[in-house]
């Protein structure tokens, strides 16, 4: 995976809000080792069987040149004595780290976070979604009691949500996993679902309470204000490039991008439209002006003037780019001081366009980018809400999954033995138990059983 | 090697500022893959050879649970045909990714930087210096002409320089490598040498001038404005977590870190003294409206309200830490409307305190970081001109490196030969060959021959 500049300033721009946000809520950034020696990952049993399957292996030190000619290869007198794991998550570096830092009460809550890249063997990749090497952030933290572990966990869902609704404009289901989607080596695991336009799920963060596992496995104890020995309550919540993938899957149209005006590394780009030098003077000063102007309400501008392209162009390039804003200035418009804008997020390209006076230009821009965040959103939101459907028979489920994909809401009987035979019969796996579900007896679609609330189904990515 | 907090806190401020630096010159951030494969590396002869030898190779994708019990082991079926490298640097894989990007003169230039670990095995490890896993920036950037590339790289060792004087406050010597000290691959290296507090030289930022070695070895080619087909020129450049060891080396006491102001994460720490709560809440009320005013003029302040430890001890914590002002707050101080400053760069503790107005604090606070900032670059530069030392027999060379330590200025005959020499038998290197050297006629310190400037050479970490 190259992610290419474009790509990667939206990135950083999310990697700023989301990094503001965690320091808001008391965290720290730090850096742990990309090489977990292999011994780690076996101390903790079900963290071992969900991450060793699939990991990339350093097994020596040294290349040498090919005695037989050629280039280099492998040197065998550099073999490791013991082989490094290439990080595909870093609880067992970081617990092994914490059972350093922590001996009292006093040393609690640690509350850090990571940038980092982690590598997970795949077979099948699919660009932002499913690489062998993917960006993320990892938050680790460890707490003294239960509840403030839980509650960390739930407060980092909740700031995933956030980034997610209020920046992404992508709306998302909050709710928790059931036992085999479960994060490995976690008692619970939080997680936000959204959906994409082609009606499958996507799931776009987790957040893990892990318990006492990794104190236990890593023998991480702390003396209470009692003076008691007492193991540490773990979390760990991450969310990847793969929102890259969310982002793009739920707003794009035929024409490429749409992105919401937050997360736009170029909200605004003004094309000129000129013949001849003396235009392309006093159109450029106008541009010049309105840039300066919108920069300084922070406003990010683009001005096109390169003289190798034509408007069409331009208008195509930058409509497949996403940019929110475009404003198209002419010297028919100088004249009557005015300048063209025009939306994104609107498909009907006249509809899309307005005439507005110079004057006004920022104020309208303004007004402008604040109603496209809130109008994609809304438009994702309608989408999804149109797109999840209850149903309370077996057929009914699949019919719906067939014909018209989305959300399904059923009632499940809890087990992993049904989960696992709707899963095979129809591709359908339980995106979460959501948060705010209504208590609701019913019986399972599958089995027949008694059940209490639904779930959430889907198919997904 | 682990990042803690307040040092990941003072990379970030660094890496803020420089990614600030280089998108100023026009510079975008992008992501290319850490594993590369093996016959990549081979591509370009010297570059091979000068990095192969050290670095992480991936066999194998997969482990399984150990047949004869316990943990897990490699799986035998999962080895990789190519073998892949955990990059030492990047160049191979950007520029076989660049191949595919530039066809036309319209192309160019691409001027791309990536944040990224790097891997280089290292024997004997130690921190932010040499560890086998390392944070950098990468700079790659492809041009269509040799000035443009030359000119490039000469910009970005001077954007090196420009942080480490006016941000670390470190002073440079700006300068080109000897041909043995060279990147292998490049056809020039540049960089900036700094002066450690030992007496010993840190090579602080590397900027190399690649000339169409890439190019050749991954055949990128573009097609000129006159339709001639045409060999890319490129650069490459970096600064590393070894900036933190020089931060730390340059400037540090017997009582810990000394930060320059505008790189600690924490600039003022307020630290409460009183008996009782009464006296708390009054000197807390007026810490925070000190911490207040002083934050609405973007200074950052941590009010050290802590009630498990005594005044004494917070002293001496944030003096280890490098906290470039200390205010102390008591209950006398709240009766007169002062406060006490003390500033981290003045070694005798009864010089580095002033008792200021309530009034004048946040004037006080700014001059004296301003100050301080200022006060540290010169401290280190004098320490430098003293530590720099012209010699011009071989003599009094070896006499200057193990009585004085420091620069050495002294004339070389250009044989890496002679280079080598001197190395077996001082342990000092030609840290570079300064740009604003004189022109100079002299007598090589070692053969006698015939020298037209002075070097730099200096026992190196």
């Amino acid at each position: 995976m190259v992610i290419k500049p474009y790509g990667f300033a939206i990135w950083e721009k999310m990697q700023a809000e989301i990094d503001r946000m965690f320091k808001a809520t008391g965290h720290s950034n730090a850096y742990f080792p990309l090489f977990i020696p292999k011994s780690y990952l076996s101390k903790e049993a079900s963290h071992v069987q969900g991450f060793a399957k699939e990991c990339a292996v350093v097994t020596h030190y040294r290349l040498v040149d090919d005695p037989n000619g050629g280039g280099v290869v492998v040197d065998p007198n550099a073999k490791l004595e013991e082989e490094l794991i290439v990080r595909p998550t870093s609880e067992t570096v970081i617990w092994s780290t914490y059972k350093k830092w922590i001996q009292s009460y006093r040393d609690l809550p640690i509350l850090l976070n990571q940038w980092a890249n982690v590598v997970r063997w795949e077979m099948r990749t699919r660009i932002f979604l499913r690489t062998a090497e993917f960006l993320w952030q990892e938050g680790h933290t460890a707490h003294a009691t239960e509840e403030e572990a839980v509650a960390e966990t739930v407060q980092m869902m909740n700031v995933y949500a956030d980034f997610a609704e209020n920046y992404m404009a992508v709306p998302v289901i909050k709710g928790t996993k059931s036992e085999s989607e479960r994060f490995a080596g976690a008692v619970d695991t939080y997680c936000i679902e959204a959906l994409m336009q082609d009606g499958k799920a996507l799931q776009a963060g987790t957040s893990h309470f892990l318990g006492q596992n990794f104190a236990k496995a890593f023998d991480v104890k702390y003396l209470s204000k009692e003076n008691k020995e007492e193991l540490v309550w773990g979390t760990s919540w991450g969310v990847s490039t793969r929102l890259m993938g969310a982002l793009i899957m739920a707003h794009s149209d035929d024409n490429g991008l749409v992105l919401p005006p937050k997360l736009a590394p170029i909200q605004v780009v003004i094309v000129p439209i000129y013949k001849g030098d003396e235009q392309f003077a006093a159109v450029t000063a106008e541009a010049n002006k309105i840039k300066a102007a919108l920069e300084a309400v922070g406003v990010s501008v683009k001005y096109d003037n390169r003289d190798t392209y034509k408007p069409g162009f331009k208008f195509a390039d930058w409509e497949l780019k996403g940019v929110p804003v475009r404003l198209a200035l002419g010297a028919r418009d100088l004249e009557n001081g005015t300048v063209e804008m025009a939306r994104r997020d609107v498909e009907d390209r006249k509809a899309a366009k307005k005439v507005v006076p110079l004057t006004d230009v920022v104020a309208e821009v303004q007004a402008t980018l604040e109603d496209m965040q809130n109008s994609i959103y809304q438009k994702a939101l309608s989408f999804r809400q149109e797109k999840t459907t209850k149903v309370d028979t077996y057929e009914e489920f699949k019919q719906v999954l067939d014909e018209k994909g989305g959300f399904v809401l059923a009632h499940w009987d809890g087990t992993t033995e049904t989960e696992e035979k709707i899963k095979e019969e129809t591709k359908a796996t339980i995106r979460c138990i959501p948060l705010d579900a209504e208590a609701e007896a019913g019986k399972c679609i599958y089995s027949g059983e008694a059940s209490t609330q639904r779930v959430l189904f889907a198919r997904a990515y």
